[in-house]
């Protein structure tokens, strides 16, 4: 059992809940003077991993920057993993995948197995269901990991979907309620939260979300305030894993360090 | 242009509709004598595919399937989209994928665009958002190709998300309604719906469909019957492309040419 659910508590111990992420998009590979390749996709996660080891527990790859180059893009991020558990590093991927039955299991197997792509979280979305995650719940359990359910996303796009309702809950609130019944006081069944609107605007309450853990987007280059988290997510706060990816990106291979730093200290570290 | 948005009616007139699934589970991979290993699931996959060629004009590889073995598994898939383009078929790739921004714009360039796992079409996942689809929207359409929105799925826990409404209409009609919207009279967008529950018990209507493709899983193993997919779909049974997976594996390697046939023969072809 070494997953983000039984390690979390001494993580933010040593070094906060601060994740890095790593996105080697197009944009980023340019602005780092790297092709836009696998093998440039790998140098630059290298160098977040370095700059990250020793500074921050978690990072979290962004899957769909890699899985752009197909089966060699999967080649370079089984490296990066390998290099982040070298480097000590617990892993979120970000792949928010979702399906039902024995296709959801693979997907399960795929990010929290024992696989080249084992994880010590994911992300998963639920349009097809809260309950059809449910091999991902199972898995996360077995490892002692993290099963991230996309519950309030701040994009602008979302409340297409995110602004329904069941009666008089949005179904932001359906998933956190869902979420904590189906957590055994554990951290298995974790929520995806972002952080540039309030809770209140997606139907939240900081009662919804208390006890289960909160990985959040928004951070940095999105638009919150790393300073603001406490006042964002109120009682909630203290199972918050903010994630920054572009705003430590943007300042190229020689300024990822100073930028953890500088967003560690918004967090009073 | 050469996706499935300006192939499918050519596709209808010469084969029908019909969408054979590539789906190498364990259990799949047991049946066959096969083993669960990246060379098993594509020595399967080769195997439906040579049945396949010459009677259907569609297959769909169920990416979860492949994913879980990692890098080796989409090599594996490469070798499968390989195989099914030489045999004259289009590929519908079953990702569900979904997320925002660049990262929604890799998921698309990885299924829609110009690499080895370019794809006929793909399944997308909407929880954060309808116009979060975009880049999948975007590279549909630049290709001829087909985005499918997962709408309505028929599985028994979908009801958690999908049963939310917009007042008064369900989720799937929200998005019915939205894809209609950002069709440019073309099939660019199309849509995910079950066959296996009624289109009053998602809220939608023939009306609502009526002019998209339609992706419909459920037949088959999952308990539908093509012989009733007129009754099921009524006006808009034109646009829709049932998908077989299971019920055509079972027989093992020898039984998947007659049990397609068996299946062509339900459609009354």
């Amino acid at each position: 059992m070494s997953g983000l659910s039984v390690t979390f508590e001494a993580i933010r111990a040593s070094f906060g809940p601060l994740c890095v992420g790593i996105d080697p998009s197009r944009d980023s590979l340019h602005s780092w003077g790297l092709p836009d390749t696998p093998d440039g996709a790998l140098e630059m996660s290298l160098g977040v991993i370095d700059a990250a080891s020793g500074r921050v527990g978690i990072v979290k790859p962004q899957v769909g920057y890699f899985e752009r180059f197909g089966a060699e893009g999967f080649r370079a991020l089984e490296s990066v993993f390998s290099a982040a558990r070298t480097a000590g590093l617990q892993i979120i991927a970000d792949v928010k995948r979702g399906d039902i039955g024995s296709t959801m299991e693979g997907y399960a197997e795929a990010w929290l197995g024992d696989g080249p792509l084992g994880s010590d979280a994911m992300t998963v979305s639920p349009y097809q269901g809260f309950g059809a995650l449910e091999p991902a719940f199972v898995a996360a359990e077995a490892r002692g990991s993290v099963a991230f359910v996309l519950c309030a996303t701040s994009n602008i796009d979302a409340a297409t979907v995110q602004a329904a309702r069941h009666g008089d809950r949005t179904l932001p609130a359906e998933i956190a309620l869902l979420a904590r019944e189906r957590s055994n006081n554990d951290y298995t069944v974790g929520l995806v939260v972002g952080a540039t609107r309030s809770l209140a605007e997606s139907g939240l309450t900081e009662e919804n979300l208390v006890e289960s853990l909160i990985l959040s987007p928004g951070f940095g280059a999105q638009g919150a305030a790393l300073g603001d988290l406490t006042s964002i997510f109120g009682r909630a706060s203290s199972w918050v894993i903010p994630s920054v990816s572009r705003s430590v990106l943007r300042g190229g291979p020689d300024g990822v360090a100073t930028a953890i730093e500088s967003h560690l200290a918004e967090l009073g570290r």
